[in-house]
């Protein structure tokens, strides 16, 4: 199998690095910026392309892996290629790349930083196709990868990336926050990395809603108080200190 | 070393049962409610206590693990005994304890579920003392446990339990939240489990500002419309999305 990389970003690099690791040739890499082409191609012993017509209509598995904004330009540009297609989109229909007979969705339900390594056991794939020839190929390559692989329609995938919003992206965000409050009292955010995991840790066996613990759970106003008054200085800190605790209390009703 | 338990919450018992493990003789346990402490009792082959007053004053080590609200009365019960009077609230400050002679914090900044083992190596214990032989002891104690020590002031202490706050609380409100979402559609949690394992392994090695992902960072305000397009019913969670959102916008400025 011969696949082409179209973009060069975080979640473009982890994939066709795991794809070359799983020995499947990675034969072109476009992106919109040139030299991250040929840095991503290099990598992978592919040919890095300029101009997005010039990929080869060759090759048996496309990648786009794009902003959402870009895969309709891209779309366009590229050649009518007959094989498989796929993105990489949460949130893009699949319909985005019916300009190609065989295309899909593969979206890796997993957040990706350009400088971590990361196991593809660990990444579950979010598979659409519109017959089972091409889902077949979807999850043999799921499987060369070692992923687990889901079949998921585009509203369910539309769903899972909202959900990976609130867990995934605005959950570090709090890391953020509470890194920020520890900053600014010269404390160091190691002290609560072993808290960080063991609350990550915990919901691999429970539910979320039976492993609350804190303030807001137990009703325990007067903590609460005394944490608003530690934050009267930052009322954006209050605000979002506010709403969640009376979140929680709602969830536990 | 002969150690009293007062109090059979979820920090009482686990603390308890990892001084055990560890080789220190726990002799009594009082409860608010006595069933709970029979119960807890019979796991650490201590004696179950009734009536407050009757704990013992020869005892080196008492640690008092109640709710905040609890801790005046508890201590005003109490016989005024010699030995090391400890609390574990991450909140009350070190002088609620100032009628006993002898007297510290013990404070493990973790989160606790009864149901759920917990190895005290992964529990920082933040340690406040009046004196140096005080905080010899409590460090002999954290070290018989395993943990890293800390000595913490008051100040701190409260910093850290209210960056906890965020970065624990809140964050596991956040996982119910994606649970809550994906359930309402009939997904299942254990799609996002790696995602939310990943998360918080990506902070053990990064600062969380740095591992951001999301849409919100990318200033794709298309996905973020879409998103809250989705939560049109949901005005609350529309209401917490907007707020990270904004939050994580002016955090990267």
């Amino acid at each position: 199998m011969d696949v082409v990389c179209v973009g060069s970003g975080n979640v473009a690099t982890h994939l066709a690095m795991a794809l070359k690791a799983a020995g499947i040739r990675l034969i072109q890499v476009w992106s919109h910026t040139f030299a991250n082409a040929v840095k991503l191609a290099a990598d992978l012993e592919a040919e890095a392309i300029a101009d997005i017509s010039e990929i080869t209509v060759d090759a048996d598995f496309y990648i786009i892996s794009v902003k959402d904004d870009a895969i309709a330009a891209v779309c366009e540009a590229m050649p009518a290629v007959k094989g498989i297609v796929v993105h990489t989109s949460g949130i893009t229909p699949a319909e985005a790349l019916s300009r190609f007979i065989n295309h899909g969705v593969f979206y890796p339900l997993q957040t990706f930083s350009k400088r971590r390594t990361l196991d593809f056991k660990h990444v579950p794939l979010c598979l659409e196709a519109g017959n089972t020839v091409i889902m077949d190929t979807l999850k043999a390559v799921a499987l060369k990868l070692g992923s687990p692989a889901y079949e998921i329609d585009g509203g369910q995938r539309r769903i899972l990336h909202l959900s990976a919003a609130f867990a995934c992206n605005f959950v570090n965000h709090l890391y953020a926050l509470g890194d920020l409050i520890l900053g600014e009292n010269g404390l160091d955010f190691d002290l609560i990395r072993p808290l960080i995991m063991e609350t990550a840790d915990k919901v691999s066996a429970y539910r979320p809603l039976e492993a609350q613990t804190g303030p807001a759970v137990r009703g325990d106003e007067k903590t609460m108080a005394a944490h608003l008054e530690m934050l009267k200085d930052r009322p954006e800190l209050a605000q979002i200190y506010q709403m969640l605790s009376n979140s929680i209390k709602k969830s536990q009703g």
